[in-house]
């Protein structure tokens, strides 16, 4: 074991100095050397030119510009959409936008969806899926009279191709999936998935929270119909800051959602009796956005555009495999399973470790030894690597605390019961 | 002329000598002495102490406390809630929350009350109610094949008490009307409109946007079923700072509104199965919150909490009134009618000036006298007093601007298309 050790110690510090995006790190506020940040990601770091972009738009934008400051905000949504469609979705000009809660544009885009297919009764959704995905498919499920159909995928290897096949008829309206799954990590083949579905006409609906910054993920190339996800995890837009909506452009005057908010009105200000959309994504916005949340969205895309995707998916995938790794030699003795796909090629950016007495263990691992990851049920610790700034040495140290925390059996005197929250 | 001009102008130094709330402009940036704001109401001003609440809230909560921080966020959209609930709102604890868009929530509302009234087939509202409104009540209506009953408000003096009782019979699910109208500021009879939908069986969601933090709002003496609203008029929340939303305690149990996402769950890092929410206010909450937007209504608060209601009210009353009074003798000799009550009693904290060319006025005076109104279709100035920040002085010097610009006629060389924006 000690030999072990030090083996990996020198290697963490030689991939780190090889680690061609090193130098991003730096932009990002990393001000407590003695905290290592493997959350698997619920909110990515805050990026240093944030604080001072922001009291930009409060000070000169809202304290001075006043009300006249929406005449250049009002096109924040779409501005801010366009560029993360350009960068990191593969998409067009004019195929996302920015509002709202990742929650409430799901709720938009499958209503939608389900109106486009109306001979059809069934939405196929995972069973593994994240839990307001789910809520909100019973939802319109219950309110419609439909049928939820949630497949069985595993827990660990996720969802299996045809697991999906077999549910897939010409009943099916619309399939609703997480590009990279909440809890496993794992990452499913878009353009296999949206080929399945076409053929059996049904649309599919995109979650790419935990895919979006982390992984290649192909809109246009794959034929993706539509697609929501946050902003706050590997795009570091902040706590909360407004999710992302993409319609495929032939798609988007063939669909209209159940809001019939302002903000998707022809000539907005002329203030028309009847609701009339416009023909473009913009249909899909409702009511004024959380300004002060989508700015913070912009000093984070000015981050992500320094490295292509590529780039941070080639890290992303060695910071994996050096966790797999040391999880094989360190943790695996001690009780914990990896509980994720052990292919690199099928995962995203972070793995899950089963251990029974996870939810104590992350607790205590917090409060004891300042490593932060997530604890998910029933019995997942999540370890995330954000490429931007997770270091190699992160990973080993996080782990080596894991490990003497586990070791030592200083997390036994925890409550059992869970945590509130994240 | 001259005469007048003499007297207000002394009239106006010595009104905000008397004011009693005129030391609490200092607790909001004012810093360019030229621009003179009465925007009526679309941004209220930044309050001095936000930049630093939230450069706080985005360093230490963000930067340093990372996910761990949603500890404390997670409380902050009922906690906030709460707050407005007992200082503008006359409404209970745990009957207010802060989530989401004003139109969001209306949607969220109007439906969960439509389900809760399943044999009834109408709904009603206002005409002249503010856009995003009317569109989502079309929305609605034509999703559930409802009928949409629009009441024909009198466009200057808003909703007389007899067309609304005209309308409402034992068919009505739902009415939907604003409190303080957008466009003429009309203040409505919040007590006589519950106890007469009460009669006849419906609900009543209020939209509270123009009216709260300028006028008393008794949610809980006056029965009220629902209620939504702005947080970013005259309660200076920021640029689209998330909504309130009130549903009162006795109904929150009948009402299950239709986006079921994960912030309304019980036990909601359980991350259970079924859809299950919680028996409170929280269960109209849907995704997480964009909690910069929503941080910014905290410093705001402080503010507003330091003026009793009545004594905001009392202020804006003596505001509009001696607005009026100046557009009696400067204005409607120009062609201006004034299109909002007359009775001060009747209106909220603005008012409506029509005049055939608004639009290019409205225009002229922000670019020319630097004077900040807004222009509202179809040829309606409107003018607003923030009891909190608005000077005698401001509507006096404001008015005697758009009086010299509507004299020189420098407004004509503009083009007549309207404004894109605000």
């Amino acid at each position: 074991m000690t030999d072990l050790t030090s083996l990996t110690a020198h290697t963490a510090e030689e991939l780190d100095a090889a680690d061609p995006l090193r130098a991003l790190r730096a932009a990002f506020v990393c001000d407590d050397p003695e905290t290592i940040y493997l959350d698997g990601n619920s909110l990515g770091r805050l990026p240093a030119a944030t604080p001072d972009f922001l009291g930009q738009v409060v000070r000169d934008g809202w304290g001075n510009g006043l009300v006249q400051s929406w005449e250049t905000w009002i096109s924040w949504s779409r501005r801010l959409g366009d560029r993360l469609a350009a960068h990191t979705l593969g998409a067009g000009p004019g195929e996302v936008v920015i509002s709202d809660s990742t929650s409430v544009n799901l709720y938009k885009l499958a209503a939608a969806a389900l109106d486009a297919r109306p001979g059809r009764r069934t939405i196929v959704a995972d069973i593994d899926d994240f839990p307001t995905n789910r809520y909100i498919l019973q939802g319109l499920a219950e309110q419609r009279q439909l049928r939820l159909v949630t497949l069985r995928s595993d827990p660990d290897q996720g969802l299996g191709t045809d697991t999906l096949g077999e549910a897939l008829d010409d009943d099916v309206a619309l399939v609703v999936l997480s590009l990279v799954s909440y809890r496993s990590g794992a990452f499913l083949d878009m353009a296999a998935v949206n080929s399945a579905a076409r053929r059996a006409g049904a649309l599919v609906l995109w979650d790419l929270s935990h895919a979006v910054g982390a992984v290649p993920v192909e809109l246009g190339a794959t034929g993706a119909d539509l697609a929501v996800g946050s902003t706050y995890k590997y795009l570091n837009g902040g706590p909360g800051s407004p999710a992302l909506l993409y319609v495929r452009k032939d798609l988007q005057r063939q669909l209209r959602q159940p809001v019939w908010g302002w903000y998707g009105q022809r000539d907005q200000f002329r203030m028309a009796e009847e609701y009339d959309p416009v023909d473009d994504v913009d249909r899909f916005l409702v009511g004024t956005p959380p300004l002060l949340s989508l700015a913070a969205i912009e000093p984070a895309l000015d981050v992500v555009e320094r490295a292509p995707v590529t780039a941070l998916r080639e890290k992303s995938v060695r910071l994996g495999e050096f966790a797999v790794e040391l999880a094989d030699a360190w943790l695996t003795p001690l009780g914990f399973r990896l509980a994720s796909p052990r292919d690199p090629a099928r995962r995203g950016s972070h793995i899950a470790l089963a251990h029974p007495d996870a939810s104590r263990i992350c607790r205590a691992l917090r409060s004891e030894q300042r490593v932060i990851c997530d604890f998910r049920p029933p019995d997942r610790l999540r370890i995330g690597f954000a490429p931007l700034y997770t270091r190699f040495t992160d990973v080993r140290d996080g782990l080596a605390r894991l490990r003497a925390l586990v070791e030592s059996r200083a997390y036994e005197n925890l409550p059992v019961d869970m945590p509130r929250v994240t």
